[in-house]
């Protein structure tokens, strides 16, 4: 995997939402913007794009074609990804899917999806954080899969 | 006084210390960008400016000249300033200005002029952290005026 | 006008957009968030409403309801928004609408429909840069109201 | 109620959760900094203090003491705190203060208290989030008191 | 090339603007401060320093030199800068230069000299984003060099 | 050694200080927090960790266990830690130890122990500051060992 790096201080940050999206499309694995102080006391973003090596020219493009950077930086990383699984929570409301993450064959991660969530709590009028605590409830007793460690 | 506040998320960030410049011109007593999220998850700066409310207007006519902002809000605000006096510091160097403040009748700050710091960092070759502190030092024995209550 | 604020450090953060929309729909005009560093060091997030007096019921409602706030300030705000005015700007791929600003007489703001103007880069597969800048263009000749003043 | 602030860019900021700590002492009801981009650039921090005004004398103590500032201000500003009320949770590795929020006569929040989570998690080496998240489960089946609105 | 950073929590933030000027002067291609949370919740700044791997040793001279910090680390970084262009654009108020980038033969960025976009617009009394635009407008019709592949 | 990343934007933000302490206490040489902006607009936070590589399981289990993080990235990095020498100073209040840091034999930092200076503070209710300055200029004279080159 590479580490995409650009510090941009003169684009207007409305397109910063497009452009992730638009990396995203392009195959990226994660996309974050962090705020930073570029010379001159500059207020800046620095872009960050996380994807595999033989993407890295997908990424380019859109980077140089979508801001307005005159350079990148790249750093070579490596990933550790939990084994995931998808589950089916059932809640009050209806089900919402969960994404559990096994580290050593251990439970871990129970992440409700979030979309799903917000569909439930406007659809209920509900308050989302009740949702989603149910459905992290609904997690709370799930095990491994029977052939862990 | 009044404290102007605009959110922005569509402008240069660059433009940001040609604006900070410009509203002091125009007799702001402070400016200052804070980094926020604003709708849709964007990115922003929010401007602060402090002024007298008499220089409001003047403060306007820069922030909608040169900024993108199509509003402004401003809240009201009482200054409380230590009462200050300027002394010169005898360093190894030079002598430098020192802004001391005093509260209460007590000397509470003692603040090197940073650009005269700078200037004999560079002019001697010696780190900029050694020249501040031993200005600071020259007023670790500082008293406070004699007649103070 | 009230500007309400409410530091948040126990919230899942995943809700922050979510808690904006709601706001928006119970008639806030602005809602932002502002990272902050809050008791023993904690990375906070400190909510800010910008809203009517009269909406300030409407506003609790949602905060109390969909954060984890267990209290919330409010301070007194003026608001000085520009008087605004639709055109629409023709482009080679079509029209987009853009907002004006003018301020004393003076058209000092031009704002694109940010939305239009990535429906119109996703369409025609053109840098979004592109298309926001040429919408900027056909608005440099634009001339103020002719009563203004 | 009063918001202190006092901007800040030439402290060493180690001293920060020092200050914070006394102004809680000295009585302030909130301490948050947030990041910010003063003159010439420079990345400094904003205090804010949330005091009675009828404290604002002992935080100016704190700050002018403790802090390098030359000056603060301060905004009125009124605050909304929920009814309280503690309860005891009991998990299965023994009981932990929760702090209950009611807005409107109705159980909106339910904040676990944090220390007592904490040395749970440590006491038994289990993770702090499935400590913090069983308590906040014990809370889902309470009810608001019977003499609600 | 190596990308140096070193994390600073007891520091004076007013030195950073000196600290990045002494970096660039000893051969720095790029220097920026990322606001960060430290051990104890404390708010400090990482230092980011770009530089060909020669130069690392100049750069560890100004660091230890002019900060405070007891230690840094480096990550080795690989760098892709688009081939660059002057050229003068001309506006109503005089020419300004233009940093043009290409992209696979492609002219994708075009970026108006700040400083002579900040001295025109102080020369004329006009505003600063006026001046930019025009600049970014007369690049509206700038063609790749016809040898391009 | 590697610097651990993992970007978090659904966990609740308090536990980050507990989190911290977890992993110097699994033998972290450093371990910090960057505000960021993740997919979808959401204000989250990086979490950082730099280790030797062979503690690159240790950090994992806290990560894994004590965040909501379904993966994690590491990068390789070179640390240049500066020579440590610890010396004890003489203050009006009692001795202080002070972290002295040598760079080609020359000493280059002297960081006061900033638990004992908070705790003189408290004890002889003088400002924080005072103390802390105290501390620096009996450092001023400091030489470098003898042997130095």
């Amino acid at each position: 995997m590479v580490l995409v790096q650009a510090n941009i201080d003169d684009m207007n940050p409305e397109y910063s939402s497009y452009v992730t999206e638009r990396l995203f499309e392009a195959g990226a694995n994660d996309v974050y913007w962090v705020p930073i102080i570029m010379k001159k006391g500059r207020p800046g973003l620095m872009l960050n794009v996380l994807a595999a090596a033989e993407r890295l020219e997908q990424m380019e493009d859109v980077i140089f074609t979508e801001t307005t950077t005159l350079g990148l930086r790249y750093l070579q990383a490596n990933v550790h990804r939990l084994g995931r699984e998808f589950v089916q929570a059932d809640t009050q409301w209806g089900t919402v899917s969960v994404k559990l993450g096994y580290y050593k064959g251990k439970l871990v991660q129970a992440a409700p999806e979030f979309k799903e969530c917000e569909a439930i709590a406007k659809r209920h009028g509900v308050p989302l954080k009740l949702v989603y605590e149910e459905v992290r409830r609904t997690c709370a007793g799930l095990k491994p899969p029977a052939a862990d460690t």
